[in-house]
């Protein structure tokens, strides 16, 4: 096959943008046509790609004859509406939502984790949430070889996983308090330039978030067991890009500092950062524009018989999403499964 | 006695000041006499204390005659140099650094937690590290009702926790940041404005900050149990004023999360914010300002028997440090200790 012809719904937004980025400047997908969707709001828009003007069109059913993948980044909604439409159009599905990733016929995937599941897909190929994505790209390896019984994870999310009208946001109410200006928050429920908020998406009855639920039991679906038990607070804090997360570990096995510096330092699409003496971890503004996760401040933790600290930072509109669907969609190329 | 001859070390500091701004606006202790002390280098500033200016010394050994009660704000190699020198002129020192902290005939003193302990002091009284001090004011009502097995803390902490310098860096950066300007970080080692830097005073060899490690032994010390795990991870987040933390805890028995609400809101400097369903949940610019230590986001942990998930918060400069040793001086006059 001469390439693929590529769909990308919600082509306006943070993640369609950045995947349109990154599919011009890495090659990483062969692109025979190329057809960007959004909402009838930024239908009309145009964006440059490869030097090529293309005109957003507004996603109907209708969009998606002739399409070989379609990477969906538009919210649960247009997901729910238009990924079956596209599946019977005969495209395969990569979902940036989380309207099917718990379902139980579709494959929930983190390439270097479980690329066996992408075979087992009917039609639609669910990516995680940012936050889960770049925990377990770092748990695999640890899993694999000592078992994990209980992760503790705390979150420190930006505000470009809520999407580019946050990211103004931030830039706009910085620059008011900066300046005495009163602020009027829109996005958020509260200001979040210089605070952060413990409330990323809706809080169920028992005082969970979404996001919170999303990170224990999508770790369970993609690690393949149901029996690793996860608690999350997730909080959104004032960075533009990159997620970081404070993941306290307790596995089956003992294993070692060391260990887990030597597992991690060979583990796909993981760089090891972690020299305190030199001031050497991860930051946010740091991984911002790189596709791997980073681990840093690995440490026992001397409370538990089986504590490890990490702390893992990644571009969460890259791992976290953008780049992580166009893996998949790589891997269904290099495979031959479109 | 007609009221307290009071020293304040490090006056011109971030701490220091907001004592006076305390101890100016709420009646919590009688003054008789006010000394400011500071470094050389800030001695000759001029202070406005109740509209009179005070011009404040460099401190001396000699600074402390007919002193009766010193709170030193001054970093502890100042403390580890006068505090000493303060107790054998007379005074009380109540020592907001690190320096004698974990000594063993110091006490370490959150008043709402072990008043008690304010009695044995042998001249000097420790202040607990600032993210330690909320922690345990809000877990001390569960540690005495069901006990408390372990803890794993992550902190979102304030620039105004490494001094008003880091709050100008921070101001400054932003600025630059938003303007396309160069930046060049003095006072962290990294870009603080719209990023998070898992580094909160020095290193171990193990790879824990200090910062972490306060927080683990200062707990134990505070409620007089060596048995408490704790493990922690702190981190240094772009807000001005007030410390959250992220606080998952394993009690010894059962506790319901209806229990932990109904206790709290009894609990002496305790407020319970904590309405998700109306967006109701501590924020640190919300508490800046205030005296008490928030609490929110109270949720049952399921990843085990007995877990309770607690997000806390609190004014790092008040409740964190110049509070809480005003709090202890005004104990002291209050039951006639002075």
């Amino acid at each position: 096959m001469n390439g693929i012809n590529l769909a990308i719904v919600g082509a306006t937004g943070a993640v369609g943008r950045k995947a349109l980025e990154i599919l011009e400047k890495e090659d990483l997908l062969p692109i025979r046509n190329l057809k960007l969707l959004a909402s009838d709001r930024s239908a009309g828009t145009a964006l440059n790609f490869r030097g090529k003007d293309y005109l957003v069109e507004a996603a109907t059913p209708e969009s998606f004859n002739n399409i070989d993948v379609a990477i969906f980044s538009a919210g649960a909604g247009v997901s729910l509406r238009l990924a079956p439409e596209a599946v019977r159009k005969g495209a395969v599905v990569i979902d940036n939502s989380s309207a099917f990733r718990m379902k139980e016929d579709v494959p929930l995937v983190v390439p270097e984790v479980n690329p066996d599941e992408i075979r087992k897909h009917k039609g639609i190929i669910a990516n995680p949430n940012c936050s889960t994505i770049q925990m377990v790209v770092v748990l695999k390896p640890i899993y694999d070889l000592v078992g994990i019984k209980r992760i503790v994870v705390s979150t420190y999310q930006a505000v470009s996983g809520t999407g580019i009208e946050a990211m103004e946001e931030l830039r706009e109410q910085t620059e008011q308090i900066l300046t005495n200006k009163e602020i009027a928050p829109k996005v958020y429920p509260h200001q979040i330039a210089f605070n952060v908020l413990p409330h990323i998406d809706e809080f169920d009855e028992y005082g969970n978030t979404r996001e919170e639920l999303k990170m224990i039991n999508e770790t369970k679906k993609i690690l393949n067991d149901r029996n690793i038990r996860v608690t999350a607070t997730t909080v959104r804090v004032p960075v533009f890009i990159g997620h970081s997360e404070a993941v306290n570990v307790e596995t089956v096995e003992k294993i070692t500092v060391a260990e887990v510096k030597e597992i991690l330092s060979k583990a796909p699409g993981v760089i090891v950062n972690d020299d305190p003496a030199k001031n050497c971890y991860p930051l946010p503004a740091a991984v911002a524009g790189r596709n791997e996760v980073f681990v840093g401040r690995i440490r026992e933790d001397l409370s538990i018989e089986n504590g490890i600290n990490l702390w893992i930072v990644a571009d969460n509109l890259r791992k976290g999403a953008a780049y992580n669907a166009i893996q998949i969609a790589g891997y269904m190329v290099a495979n031959k499964l479109i």
